[in-house]
């Protein structure tokens, strides 16, 4: 369908395999980056469990070496491959990748006794890795438009939450006081907030007869405030259902399950037509 | 309404009676059938109570070769009447009616001191006899149609939940430490993920202010999320009721309240129009 | 508007005021007995306050006797005003009344230092008393027609909150055990839906790496569960609204609001249209 | 686009200062006071954390009486400015402006070593000061109307939460006894309120067989009840979104994110249109 003026170079034939998934070789090199995130994510969460660390933990350390260094081959080749290098290091997508690499690079150069307790928050920086999964999940942008659209009833909401939260904690802080765990007024907010939110952890509970006369009606109040998120949601869900029904569908099947991901390698815009030939932000051919 | 050109055999009789509820014969069979797998699990049940066990464990044992003998004669009558039992032994609820009949017989067979826990667990498989009842609700269909046309949305809602909960969980880990509960990161998402849905045990929580602090963001955050999924149902929910309001009415009328229970003897297809005289997969005739 | 062929007797004005609101002494009547039910219901509740039952026991004693007369006359010409008492007697709002009317003439007749424990559990039956007020709360049809035009789906929704709790129940006990709390498998079950309906109490928590990574599956599916019922309602209020938008309208105005609270003193039926002048049910004249 | 018949006095400059925000003056006040605002609840907050007051008590205690100088400024300046002050004084805003100012000035007055308690409860009634924000959103009008569009619906859905909880902590009170923590009905209908509305905090929690099993029905009753105030806000929210589709989004575009801030200076009256030159309520002209 496209026509190619010239011959693709090996930079533009590496584009298309990490960055697009029509290809074949795109298509395998998704899945397998897929695997190792999260074998990285499980190498991550096994080296926590003290037990597992003491008994393996040259392997555990290992393999998180052999995975940082196939993250980084994996984001020089995303910097070369692109013609704006700079455009991708500092996209959402690019600093995620760079964040999720560097942190055994770090722990090589800081190494050292005393610092071996920040060295490991740093490690776990790499549980960032996670969000690169997302890059798979074309199909979030309606729900991503339905909170898009009702942003200012879900900040009414979040600053009702809050203020219901900072008045009833400073009335239960008065009502219980610090001989039932409302020790102070930040931590009574913080058992409001769980309490409105119907959490209920019973770390802190009230122990007085007129404190629980309270806490029944910030627990109904509660209730009444769960229906307002639910209600906007459910809102924006009716109406987007009714208005693009039949152009919904569509997009299910071309796009969210059988993924258009064409790239531009230019400009890294993405979203272009199923039938594009020419990168709808900048120009660029897309098919090589 | 049906042509009968022979006489129907003994297999077909039973047929007719076993996997039918047209028939007189049929309504009781599937009314006793039903008892019987209510009484079964709540032998299991009764078992598990030690103090009940202690007294009353010959009356519990015998009650249950009687309920495994008689599913072992359903069973067998099951794949005897039907034209292709294989079909029946390897469909869904062909499994589920051998793994409730099997454990009894197994428990005879490894006989033996050492194995009584395992067997313990063998025994417990019959639990699984509750999913019998499903073959009673066909009018969960409707809530099916509406989980698989919202199944992208529900996956973008999964993946949510457990990317947040993987980034949270490591943070809190971090932030509260070994000291106050979060002993792992695995522990610490599972911590996560009952603070995120709302369940909120107690049996862990933060104790530090900063720790405290970020679990009042991760409750506020899970209370917009538990918006989204009802608002997906909510919003197909909506969708077909306008789109087929009086056919499903009908539907309530003559399928889910008055079971229209033909099945086929030959292919075990159902979902038979209610006028209809032969198999709309295989085109055997239905009435005998 | 309505014509009257004879003087009604002082049993018709007394049916009058008792059972309906349209007079200036049927509302006083109705408001009167309100604040009574109300008193009584503090009564029980006082009483059961051990620190305030020793101080004030004669005063709350003697209280509930002039309640309990009170509602015995109030019985009484319920009975006698109605032209088919029997129809009255067995009807929901008869068996209410009489429930919260008899409990202090049993603990008369019943006297005796032994039978005391039982004797309290009698009195607080007077808590049915409660249910009078529903009495006022015509506005709740709407609600009702909701829950019934959607009593499959609910049944649906039911049943798999049951059989969930079931199979997870037994499944949590075999891995946790009876050193963790999941005692026997009617303990787990109860567990289960303790976490299924997201409430967490946190008296038994999984306490085993298995068994808190199938407790997060739980949580999981639980949220999706609770968006079902939320749904179906959603559903059926938003139909329900595009059916009749501006008939409801005039419903609330003229109806739940100033209540027509017409009942008919032959049959007791209600819900007669504001402008009707005989009973729709058995043709008996309705106003005076 | 409005015609001044004269030059406007200070006072009039000055309201349009403190009461709008559409000049640049108006924008800086109104920002100045919000931080303000906050600064005064940050302070509330830490000074009860003991250890943070022990340290910091001077600093603490003159930044309160800043904040008190310049709210009492702002007060004077509010009710000189309008032309009506008294229905200044006397409206939500004024009560809430008068009420965040007083605390200090009344510590001032009670000193004592006797009263230092109840003083400092007088002091905490500056966290009311945080409703001072409610005055920047105006978005949450369409939140408003869908309440009150729903009170009737909202108020059966309250009726039956506390008359379940009644029935059912009385019940519970029975079953369980003094000796499980249900001490007394109040208390039990408190344990109820917590459970029906999933939020579980578990200080008190069935112990016998019997309760939990009454639990178990609690819980499922709640998480069907839960589903009643998300429906009537859904389906408010999707009623109104029908409705006025178009208007709506005009209003967010023009209003709650650009805010459309005009007060009237007479009768202090809001939600002008754009257009407007005089008062709708009072013909007062709004442009000077």
């Amino acid at each position: 369908m496209s026509s190619n003026d010239r011959h693709p170079n090996w930079k533009e034939k590496l584009h298309e395999v990490i960055y697009e998934a029509d290809t074949l070789a795109g298509k395998i090199f998704d899945i397998v980056l897929l695997i190792f995130i999260i074998a990285s994510i499980a190498l991550v969460m096994l080296e926590s469990i003290s037990t597992i660390d003491n008994k393996y933990h040259d392997i555990l350390y290992y393999g998180e070496w052999v995975i940082t260094i196939l993250f980084s081959i994996e984001y020089i080749a995303r910097v070369i491959t692109v013609r704006k290098p700079w455009k991708y290091i500092f996209s959402f997508y690019g600093i995620i990748d760079f964040l999720s690499t560097i942190p055994m690079y770090v722990s090589f150069v800081l190494v050292g006794s005393q610092a071996l307790l920040s060295l490991r928050a740093l490690r776990l920086l790499r549980i960032f890795r996670i969000l690169k999964i997302a890059r798979y999940l074309g199909a979030s942008n309606q729900l991503k438009d339905s909170l898009i659209a009702s942003r200012v009833k879900i900040l009414v909401f979040l600053f009702g939450v809050i203020v219901s939260s900072i008045i009833f904690g400073t009335i239960m802080y008065l009502v219980e006081g610090e001989e039932n765990g409302f020790t102070n007024i930040p931590k009574s907010v913080y058992w409001c907030i769980v309490t409105l939110t119907t959490v209920g952890f019973g770390d802190i509970a009230p122990q007085t007869a007129l404190g629980q006369f309270i806490t029944s009606i910030i627990m109904i109040l509660g209730y009444g405030i769960i229906a307002v998120p639910t209600g906007i949601v459910s809102a924006e869900y009716v109406k987007s259902s009714n208005k693009d029904e039949k152009l919904k569908e569509a997009i299910v099947d071309s796009k969210s399950l059988d993924l258009n991901s064409q790239v531009c390698r230019n400009c890294n815009a993405s979203d272009h037509k199923d039938t594009a030939d020419y990168c709808h932000a900048c120009g660029q051919k897309l098919h090589l």
